[in-house]
């Protein structure tokens, strides 16, 4: 039907079908139903190792095809969007296939497990954009509406001089100290803990709404629990190679434990280079908080703030007005006139954290179908990057400040 | 691919494609993808007088052909089910039709715009469902989970005897005076105004909630703004059969206007069977409010607090705790032990408006598949109908204490 | 010292030494510490029944002397203000005898226990006003600073033609039904229930934001629990006269119940002359709401919101801002551009429940010292009454709507 | 009336009467009439420099006299407590003139502007101590009944074992780069700025929540705005030695201006014994907070969040439920089971920033009629001062986590 009505298509393979890969299949259905699309998504082919569970997971979510090796799924002449959703472990292999293979990539976030990894991609992003090839990197909360008018109050000066930028990624899942071995409590496969699954969102938030790059941080990291239990049947990598076991319940056998080699919390404190001060944290031990995505910027004509809990809503201080008259002001963010919100529903009836996923899948098809730069790019992926290596580098030194190399190109750009 | 997994399809028909119908597609295309259904619904066809536009609607939202007959809609072999997104005054007649035709129906509330056709419909729905065919109203705020749960946990006693029930439906649309005739401000599409858009929703949610229907009601009703400048190019039904006309800008030529002949906002208060207070309010003139529809319980035994611009957020107060720790918690209605949640996303990451529709896709679906009784069915759309009709007959009567008879039958029961 | 710095003096004199009692002595003994005022008021004489008591009270908040009879009190010398805190049922005396003695006098709300009383007041004090003698009644939460500023607000304009009037004042000490008798549950005494203790205060206050009175009234009103267990020891005038008891716990003697004769609960809507609708609701069965003073109100430019919980908070919300921009702002009213605030602490410093009394002190002081007109007046007390009355009226009339006779002379005036 | 009531006075006098001193005055004038104690304040005389404005003080505030020599007022003999209230530089002087000279000793906070004048005065007051003499320092949140009873939850064990504390003090009113040059941005006499003044409190109330000592912090601090306009007239300490002055409006005159030399913020992290991790900033540039003292503390079995702004409310959230009925609930402190508050209003009837002053005032009578230890004890502000000072020293040392030396004495008991 998409030729008879003249819209081409884009044809999207996905690496990946967890937490993630369910997320992303919600954008591609979803997108080319809200927003009007220069090319209309295809989900073409979905790739996982174990066959009998991607096709299921093909049938669930809605893509023509299964693959069990990835580089028969860039190599697919119907694929020409290669959207990687695994463990960072696996991103530069796949990205740096995908983007020589001419193909356009989304990569999850965080971009890699290494710096090193890190520039290699956006290296090869870098050249591959010069023949049109686009990439992006999967942080996801830029889209969320809210922050992406956040943005645009601060690019109009609605917040004039910065002073600070507070931000933390508080959640809870692990402040039991029995919950399960998981793969992102292993160093092999995650690269870090709470600092690359949560701190890499509030770093790249923050550089995104202030719009210049963190020059240096100081940190503490800390694991409060060393090993958890495996679940039931588990060998391979989460299983810890010594072996050793914890006491189950009273009396009963003990159930064998793996090792956490990730950080459970990072704290940190920077300086961006107009001179704001910028704290950070990210943790899973906030008990009571589930999502709690909190960034706050305080300028001289007016403050920001934000929580992913309340996703519809922002805060918005106008220093301007007479001080009688002001307060921080609950904005719903579901007015037509709000980024992403024409589409959707009248004001008021909110959206969820899965229309983030529509939102990047609408945009990095525009930029696809208009041949321009996506954001974040790979460059923007690695310098996040850079910043939580800084940020391990100060925290193994005593909190020593650490320099964040300036970023390798103008990224951070409008 | 369906036959081949083995899942048997349910053909779904919508008639209408506006706002409820772009809401109704999100519904039926994501249900199956979320949640494990013995059903698998298909966009079979949709309906709409305009063929141009009804084409393209059916492209936008994935409806795999259009029809501009709602009777060639029903008609047709591979609709099993047939979707009602039209304005009030067309639903009775459609849902007897696909009744008559032995089709599964799902009516957007409110039921109809009179107790006459409402009772009609009531009366074929129990009929039909003897035959084995589902009828279903569209109060989908039934199925946003904060809700669903707040259910569970009266039923479950939580709140004890109930004493109050504070329900509101604050919308902003109509506070200035300029903005456009629309048709829900017409008592011959739209049946009334404020009251049957948003005060049936409130009116259904308590008697959902409570689990028990009002008795009686007290009533003020009011219209605001009496004429609103027509849209450019309107005739019919929207302009007012006087052709008078309001003063454009000054100096210019006069705007045409329509009469507004509807309520702009309802106030009544009530007493359900078991004695509890009720006050509700519906209006589209409560400057500043979005899509507050707030309601509140308070039993013996705790309270419940809910407020739709905040929609994964239920407020509970256990009495029962001692009284130095008590008050009203928030719960984040994200949990996998929430309903519906176990098929969405890790806690914290909040849903929106139109999962309702998903929600109410997979409900229906299970009812037909399990051939068991829907809810909330055609008579609990009759009885809110009865509710409205005496709301109305007490604004008209100097506000007098108006009762509201019984249910046909054992309505509202779990 | 007062007369070496040039400050002469008020005399108070108050009856009655309960809660009231503490609060206004809170009031007296704080305003001229903390206000430049032209005189100074000096705790003279307290007045109760019970000798031993009022000796202890008077000590415990600085009255240098105590009496036993009211009268006495009144015709004290050093007296010149007779602050009136006992229950509704001898306010009308008291008041009559001060005014009559020439005395200036502060009567707690309501003004009395019928629109008689109320009435016969408001003529005295309109009386004794031309001779110079000024009286007011205590409502006291016009001097919350957050409602006087949203007074200034609506007095600006900032909200427009004014639509709705929403207020509430839930409590929640009855909702256990074994809660013990007291006097505000006996309508000899008390007057009303709910409706004078709580509902007097949100009309008072809709009448005062809003800048004129209610035309009329549509009321429920309901006791829950109809008897309740009497404090040990209890004879006389809380007892109920059948001497019927309850059971105690399983097995024990049964306690002596007394028989509940107010409402435990009000629920009104009514009508402004303008136009605008309003809602109230009064109830002590409110469960987890402590002093949950609610209202808001929406017009054409704008809508305030304030809950006493939260008493140094006013939500306002400007519709005259871009829509994307705009949003309920949370002002913090604790400015010195904030009435009463310029006397406090910095920005920030938030203020609690006396402070009400230490402004009405210094308000009242100030007429006293001007020779001008007090607010709330004893008229503005009568129009509060007659909506009660209303109130009961239509409540005993199956809801009917009642009018509510205009004031008696230019009542809510500025 | 005191000898007959045969309630024994305790003679206060005071050093200082600006921001402190009234708050301090409000608390000695009220804490006897409120609750119930063994000791009956007195004010007996305020002291300050300037005669005329000290006698006006007095008069305004309610001391029987007026001193300009903060000696003599040390050495009346009606005075047995003094109350220090002047800025940090003339604390330690003026202290340990007073315990040598056996009078009891309140001392505001920060206790002293160097840790070494701390640590005499921590001397002193231990050697005073063993001769009946009580000193305590003013950190009056301690007796926010919210914080009281945050410290008694934490105690009772219901958050468990502790992972996080998360603090701030927000203040704006440095935003404007024009506000003026006051004594509290000169580090002679107020030691430091945001770090001192806010940071004292929020690190206070950590150790006091948490009940144990901070071992070492990392830090970064900022001056944002290096010289601000001198108020007209000013001349010696607030100006600048080198005579600068800032450009005035386009064409005007220069305005004089002098040299902020304290920090406008501080970010620090910190570790706390067990192994709990903590972030603090304090900060004047945190445009639209008022007086946001915020603190979190998440334990293994529950949370507790508290915001200044809001002082009457706690936020508690308990693991230990069931996860579906979990959530932060909002305590009202104010039930007469809570801290402080039997002696106050009726629940929900909230309590000021000033109650805090009352609150020290009774429990600093407590233990001087008790002849028992009074908190916080000089102890407790030595051990803030290093903490203070390590934040100063690892801010130096490009963030260099620095040690806290160990308390000098089992500080910080029950």
């Amino acid at each position: 039907m998409d030729s008879q009505q003249g819209t081409p298509t884009l044809g999207v393979g996905m690496v990946g079908y967890a937490f993630m890969g369910a997320a992303h299949s919600q954008g591609w259905r979803t997108a080319s139903r809200v927003f009007d699309l220069p090319l209309r998504p295809v989900m073409a082919a979905i790739c996982g190792r174990d066959a009998t569970a991607v096709r299921s997971a093909a049938h669930r979510h809605g893509w023509a095809a299964a693959e069990t090796d990835w580089r028969a799924l860039v190599a697919r002449d119907d694929v020409q969007l290669v959207d990687i959703c695994t463990p960072g472990d696996s991103h530069a292999e796949i990205a740096l296939a995908a983007l020589a293979a001419g193909k356009h990539v989304l990569c999850e976030k965080p971009l890699a497990n290494s710096v090193a990894e890190a520039e290699a991609m956006a290296e090869a992003a870098a050249e591959a954009r010069a023949r049109g090839v686009v990439a992006m990197v999967g942080f996801n909360y830029r889209r969320v509406p809210a922050l992406a008018y956040a943005r645009e109050l601060v690019r109009r000066g609605r917040i004039g001089t910065l002073r600070h930028v507070r931000a933390a990624y508080l959640q809870d899942w692990l402040s039991d100290p029995e919950a399960p071995m998981v793969w992102r409590l292993r160093r092999e496969q995650a690269g870090s803990g709470a600092l690359g699954d949560l701190g890499a969102h509030i770093v790249d938030l923050a550089q995104f709404l202030v719009g210049e790059p963190l020059t240096g941080v100081s940190a503490l990291t800390e694991t409060f629990v060393h090993t958890r239990p495996l679940p039931a049947g588990t060998s391979g990598p989460l299983s810890s190679g010594a072996g050793d076991r914890a006491p189950a319940e009273p009396g009963g056998a003990r159930a064998p434990r793996g090792q956490v080699t990730v950080d459970d919390a990072a704290l940190f404190t920077g300086r961006f280079a107009s001179g704001a001060l910028a704290s950070f944290e990210a943790t899973r031990f906030a008990t009571g908080r589930k999502n709690a995505l909190r960034i706050e910027l305080n300028g001289e004509r007016g403050s920001l703030a934000f929580d992913l809990e309340r996703l519809n809503e922002l805060e918005f201080h106008d220093q301007t007005q007479p001080v009688a008259d002001a307060g921080f002001r609950r904005i719903l963010v579901t007015e037509s006139e709000h980024p992403y919100l024409e589409a959707w529903w009248p004001p008021g009836h909110g959206l969820g954290y899965e229309h983030t996923f529509v939102h990047q899948a609408r945009d990095l098809v525009l930029a696809v179908a208009g041949g321009h730069h996506a954001e974040p790019s790979f460059a923007d992926g690695l310098q996040v990057q850079r910043v939580l290596a800084a940020v391990e580098h100060s925290a193994a030194n005593d909190s020593a400040f650490t320099p964040v190399p300036a970023p390798p190109e103008p990224a951070l750009t409008p």
